[in-house]
Parts: C-alpha cells; sequence; structure tokens
C-alpha cells in the first residue's frame, strides 16, 4: 500500500493484529471464523494486546506514576479483569462502574471515583462499601460527603479536582482558565480546603487534575504533568503538609486520522525522568502516590468492530457498500461523537484483502445519512457476505453509542486470549426490549 | 418573558403543558410528583398532546394522504399505541420494530419495511408474518426478496425508493441529485422496473421517497409532495399501469431553536388541495394510497426530559447547574446528533418557576464537555433537587442516546393519560448490565 497518513493507520492491523492470507486474524483467530459463529455486527478485543498497552505505558512511567484504568473508555467486565490482573488500579465515575470494578477483582482502595454529577445514591454507595479516593468537583458534595462520612460514622478518604488558573499556562498547554464544570478552579482553592478542613469525616489526601483529551505529543502530556506536579506543590503548601496522592489524570490519544502518529513513549520516558527529578526536589509531595488514568490509551488499539457487507450499490458514481454495523454500536466512527470536522476511522478489509482496491463509502444500515462509517475508503473489491473492521475501536465504543436507535440487536462482545475467543456479551442484550404492560 | 425566539419555544411549555403555581404539569400530573415517584432523569410523554398532533396533521392532508408513523422516532410500544389506537399505519426499520408494531396492535399490512441495510433474517421474519409493503432500496434486495418469495411459497408486496434526478429540482427543493446509498437513482428506473419484473414473486405496487428532514416550511414540504406525485406518474407511464401505493415520505419538522416556528398546518393545508387536484388529473396516480410517514412530527412535542438538579456551582463567572440528566439519555438535546452548530433545545424549570431569572449552563453527570444540555440559559434561580425539563423530547431522545455511557441506569419512561401516569420502561432495564461468565 502506499505510504500516506491513512495507510500508515491501516497497517496499524498489522501491527496490532495479523493478516494470513486474504484474511484478518486476531490473537490467532481468523475474524471470518469469529463472524461466522457469533454473527455480526461484532466487537472483538485481542487480550495480549489490552496486556501489551498497559506494560509498554507502565514501563514508560515507572518510578514517576501507577496506572489507573479509566472504566469509562471501555466498561465490559472481561476488559476491566485484564488490567485489575495485570495490576492496574481502576478510576470509575457511577456506581455501576464501582459494581464492574469489584466484580473484576479489585481491591477497594484501589478505585477513584470522579465526576461532576454523582448522585447522592452513588456517593453512599462507594462509602458503605469501600473506596480509594473520590474526587470532589463542588462545595455541595463537601456537604454531601460529610453527611455520609457521619451517617455511616466513616472517615471518608477525598481528593478535590483543580481547573488550573490561566495565568499558570504557556507553551503547549491546553487545559484550564476558563469556566468549567468540573472540580473547582485553583483560585477558590484556600476556601475549598478550609471547607474540607472543617469537617472532620474527610480525610484530603491530595489533587486531582484533567490533563486533556486526546493527547498524542508526548511532550504536551509531560508537559501537563509537570504543571499539575507544581500545583500539587503549592496546594500542598497552602495545606501546609504533604500530599498523599496526585492524579495528574488521563488523555493519553491513539492516532484515528490521516496524519495522526501514536504517542512515542520512548520520548515519554525520556521526559518522565526529568518528572522524577522535580518530584524529589519537592518535600510536599516526595512521598505522594502519583496516578495517571487512561482509558483510551489502554483499551482503543486492541478492540476492533467488525461489520457484514450486506450490499453494494453505486449511486451517481459513488460506490456504496451497506454494512449491518453502523453508528448505532460506533457513534464515534461515524463522527458523531463531539466530533467537528468528519474523518474516517481506519478500516480494513477482514476478509479478500488480497483483491484489487476499490474506493468505497461505507454505510451503515440506518434510515439517515449520519449512519456513514467511511467516505471513498480504499478497500478491497468486497461482495456482500464479506467483512469489514473499523480498528482502535476498543474504547468509546459500544458504551458510547445510540445502541438503540432504529431497535437492531446490540453486537456481540469476544475477547481472544491464548488462541480463544470467549464471548463477553452476548448479542443482542445490551439494550433490552421492552413490552407493553 | 420577553418575546424573543427563544422564549417563543419555551413558550411551548405553556401551550403543550401548563403551568400551575410554580410548577410544570403534564397532562394534569405535576412533574416534581412523577419525579417523587420514579426517580428521575425521566422521560414523560403526553398522551392527550399525542392524539393532537396526529389529528391535526390527518386533518391538514385528508383526501391526499393517509398518516404512517415512523416508529424510529419514538419505538416504546406504549407510544406506538397511541397512534395504532387513532388509526395510523406504521414504518418499521428494523424486524424488532416490526415486533413492536404487532404488539401495539398494528394489522401488518398497515406497516411498511424500510432501510438501506436489511438483513436476510430480517426479510424472512417479516415476509413470513406478513407485511403491507416492502421498500426495495438495491438491486441485492430484489433478488433476496425473490428467493423468499419462492421459499416461502408468497408473493411480496414491495416498493422502490427513488432518489430523484437533480435535473429534476428547482426552487426550494432539497433532495436527490447527489450520491446516495438510499433506494434507487431516478436515472436507472427502467433497469429496475425490469428486475423487479422478472421476478414472478414480487408484487410492486408503488414507490417511495425521501422528503428530507426536519422541514419547517409547509410550501417546501408541500412542493416535495408536489415532485413526489408528478414523479409517481412518470413511474407508472414506464411501468404502463398504474400504481398502488405512493410513499411521500416523512421529514415534518418540529421547532427546536431560537428563530424556529412550527410548521403552518393551515398553509400546508391550502396546498394540499392542489396537490389533490394534481392528483385527480393523472389517472396512473388517480387511484393511488398516497402515504406520509411522519416521525419526530409526531412524537416530538409530546415528551419531555426531566432532569433533577445536583449541584449549583460557580466557575470563572459562569453559573453550572450540574444534573443528573445528560448526553447518555438525550443526545440530540446535546447537540451531538448531527448538529453541525451545537444549539440548545428548548428547556424551562419544572419546580421553582415564578423565582428570579439567573442564568445558567446545564451541564450532565458524564465526565465530558460533550455533556452540556444547554449554555446559559434562562432559567430561574434553582436549588440542587430541583427539577429542569426539556421540551420537544418525545422523539429521538432515548433509543437515539448512549445509555451506556458511564453505566447510569437508564431513565423511566412514563405516560400520562387522563390524569393518570403509567410507567412504560421501568428505570435501569434499557441497558441490561452484564456479569463476567
Amino acid at each position: 500500500m502506499a505510504d500516506d497518513g491513512r495507510h500508515g493507520l491501516a497497517g496499524l492491523a498489522v501491527s496490532l493484529f495479523t493478516v494470513e492470507g486474504d484474511a484478518l486474524v486476531v490473537g490467532g483467530v481468523p475474524v471470518s471464523q469469529l463472524a461466522e459463529t457469533y454473527d455480526t455486527p461484532l466487537f472483538v478485543y485481542d487480550a495480549a494486546g489490552l496486556r501489551r498497552g498497559y506494560r509498554a505505558l507502565v514501563e514508560a512511567v515507572l518510578g514517576l506514576a501507577e496506572v489507573f484504568y479509566s472504566i469509562k473508555a471501555n466498561p465490559n467486565p472481561a476488559i476491566v479483569r485484564v488490567f485489575v490482573e495485570e495490576g492496574a488500579g481502576l478510576e470509575i465515575a457511577s456506581a455501576a462502574e464501582y459494581e464492574v470494578a469489584r466484580g473484576a477483582g479489585a481491591r477497594s482502595d484501589r478505585i477513584l471515583f470522579a465526576g461532576p454529577g454523582k448522585r447522592a445514591d452513588e456517593l453512599r454507595h462507594v462509602v458503605d462499601h469501600g473506596i480509594g479516593e473520590i474526587h470532589i468537583e463542588s462545595f455541595g458534595e463537601i456537604e454531601h460527603l460529610a453527611a455520609i462520612g457521619c451517617a455511616l460514622s466513616a472517615t471518608i478518604p477525598v481528593a478535590i479536582r483543580i481547573n488550573p488558573s490561566a495565568a499558570a499556562q504557556g507553551g503547549a498547554m491546553r487545559m484550564g482558565g476558563k469556566p468549567s464544570p468540573f472540580g473547582f478552579d485553583e483560585e477558590e482553592i484556600d476556601s475549598v480546603l478550609a471547607a474540607i478542613a472543617a469537617q472532620p469525616r474527610l480525610d484530603l489526601r491530595g489533587i486531582h487534575l484533567f490533563a486533556g483529551t486526546q493527547i498524542l505529543d508526548a511532550e504536551v502530556l509531560a508537559s501537563q504533568w509537570g504543571y499539575g506536579l507544581q500545583l500539587a506543590g503549592r496546594v500542598a503548601r497552602r495545606l501546609g503538609r504533604p500530599l498523599a496522592t496526585i492524579d495528574l489524570g488521563g488523555g493519553l490519544g491513539i492516532p484515528y486520522f490521516a496524519g495522526e502518529t501514536a504517542l512515542d513513549l520512548g520520548r515519554l520516558r525520556e521526559r518522565v525522568g526529568d518528572l522524577i527529578a522535580l518530584v524529589r526536589d519537592e518535600p510536599l509531595i516526595r512521598d505522594a502516590r502519583i496516578m495517571i488514568e487512561p482509558g483510551r490509551f489502554l483499551a482503543g488499539p486492541a478492540g476492533i468492530y467488525v461489520a457484514r457487507v450486506l450490499a453494494v450499490k453505486a449511486s451517481r458514481g459513488t460506490r456504496f457498500l451497506v454494512t449491518d454495523g453502523g453508528m448505532h454500536h460506533h457513534l464515534a466512527a461515524s463522527g458523531n461523537l463531539g466530533q467537528v470536522i468528519k474523518r474516517d476511522y481506519p478500516i480494513v478489509a477482514a476478509t479478500g484483502l488480497s483483491r484489487p482496491i476499490q474506493r468505497a463509502t461505507l454505510v451503515g444500515p440506518l434510515c439517515t445519512p449520519l449512519d456513514t462509517l467511511a467516505r471513498q475508503a480504499e478497500l478491497p473489491d468486497l461482495r456482500p457476505g464479506e467483512l469489514v473492521a473499523i480498528l482502535q475501536s476498543g474504547a468509546y465504543g459500544l458504551t458510547a453509542s445510540p445502541v438503540g436507535f432504529l431497535s437492531h440487536p446490540t453486537p456481540a462482545e469476544l475477547i481472544v486470549d491464548g488462541g480463544e475467543a470467549s464471548l463477553i456479551r452476548r448479542r443482542g442484550t445490551f439494550a433490552a426490549p421492552i413490552a407493553l404492560p
């Protein structure tokens, strides 16, 4: 294939998966065999790929930070369990995610609970069952948690989420300075510390920052982490004691589109060395547990979304492949999950890979032009019944999609490990149909 | 309130619902009472409002067309049943929607099945159980259906979806002329007719056109219908016999944003008179059953999405209301369902309506800036625990949203009829959580 950005991305299939003869293979199993057994559409995750990504990141931040998996990226219990078994902590954003975390074997003290709108019943639930840390995002939450602590006679480990001030920004910094519904403004930090100090049931352990989203540049990421560490030092000085924890947030990106390249973990490792030195120089954060909480970066690359071609048709010079997969299962790939400009996710054929390329626009089965998965993609000359795979689909796929739209069955999810596929969500069981009373 | 477009839309609450004292009332029941009984977030539909909208439209098109409800707009069986009991036919786009249609009491011959990517098992299912008409959208589908007809010894009633040619456009016409994954290009109609004629198991009854989407101008709508009728006449002449059916599609809009006004049914009625005359003048379509298939227009205005304020906070001069409702239940209201420009849905308080206005930005509980429901909305000075209602939420709400995103419980759905509320979908039952095997 030509060596442009687009094919560089399609080349991901070769690095993460393999091609044998005409067919795409995941973890030793041909995708066509999975489609035959489990029907399409289908999400397939490669356990070895999940582990490989986790281990590479752990190594890149070793000595600086621990890795907590952000469950929202992919809350399938089997995916979460892979990371827990690797030693990851977990970041959750709802009571149901707490249950997933515990069900996947996570110790309660290895779970962080964040989010701007936690319900009282969720807070009570996690306090009652044990939680590593709750990230407070409003004054109201301070009062809520204090009341829950009293009612349950519990001391609650908390951290505060902080929006950096504009004055602190510079260079490649992209976060902070603007009004935000998340956390507390850095400017009001003294009154936040006072409000928490007035609540004996709250144990303020540290701070939480949000580094941004979909960051592909190791320099940008490291400079945001560096800023977070400096901010942590300032907060500790105001607090007058060392911090126990510093959560530097997630935001580690993966390449989706032409021209994007993967985060350079080697380069990141170099900058992590500088950050370790920075931490050693600051007594009030020297002994803090520092955490990062990636989701997309860990789960995204090891997952694919497989769809079957239902019809091949031509209209006014454009060739269309109509598939049984679409925006109802993979909203982000259709360009409708926050994207301003619609660009195609990397997509490959999973069958007929050696056939000549014939550009085609790939659409899903829904009755809306929004249900477009790729525009003029370079795919082999596929026929009805053959398969395509959207890459980088392990994060923000099924659970970030409008699964009830047009009431098609929800796709199965599979994990492939050691050459064996396991069904980790049955087809049709995500959205339960209802009947009249 | 000031009389700008924004308040004109909020005024919808007054025309469709009522305000009693401080509180929003739906079908005689205060929203606060519903929230108390069924918890929040919550979708509430007003049965009387659904009927009123249906009857007004039936009257506007009387003598020209029958009204088929497009289930995809809101497939809750109780909503569908309201329209079926009013006499509506139904338009479906999946096998599950077929089951909803039958469960709601629709006769099989009053159901139309459309969609660019129908699976073979779906086609077999509806043929086996009876269907009014299947709208064919590709040559492959002609062969598929012919084979199913042979296998089941059934004659299958079909229509063909047509994309009008560019040459035929003019004035306010917005459809057709471009490459499309939907239906057949008008230019290839002769070969389509020949392919269907070669299949004795297929009974070609008519044509289907798509008029556009979210059309608020009665003139535009009527001129598109007029074009559809002329096209039907041309197809009938090529076919050499009268058409039995003409489906003019949906596309009837409802106002969401500042400056938009409701479709003028009085004006539409006037133009329908002209169209009736046009049909009478064309012998080959004079006896056709003409259908329109609105979804949004029928279901949208009678539904609201109710959320509770979890926290009130300020950040750098902006006041934020954090609610338990968000984009996971109402993607369209967050501006992430195909909107190019993010504008706010009409939103009102459901409690504290008489209190002074204080602008606030309304966000949901998810950890993403995408989860914003209104920007600087003029709402009363609400406190935690109080309620807001997003109007125009009866269509493309719950089932068009990423309900699994962050794993919060899915909202209940209620229908209010005759002063009584009925639970038509239990909280938490839309997306089933899963456990590890």
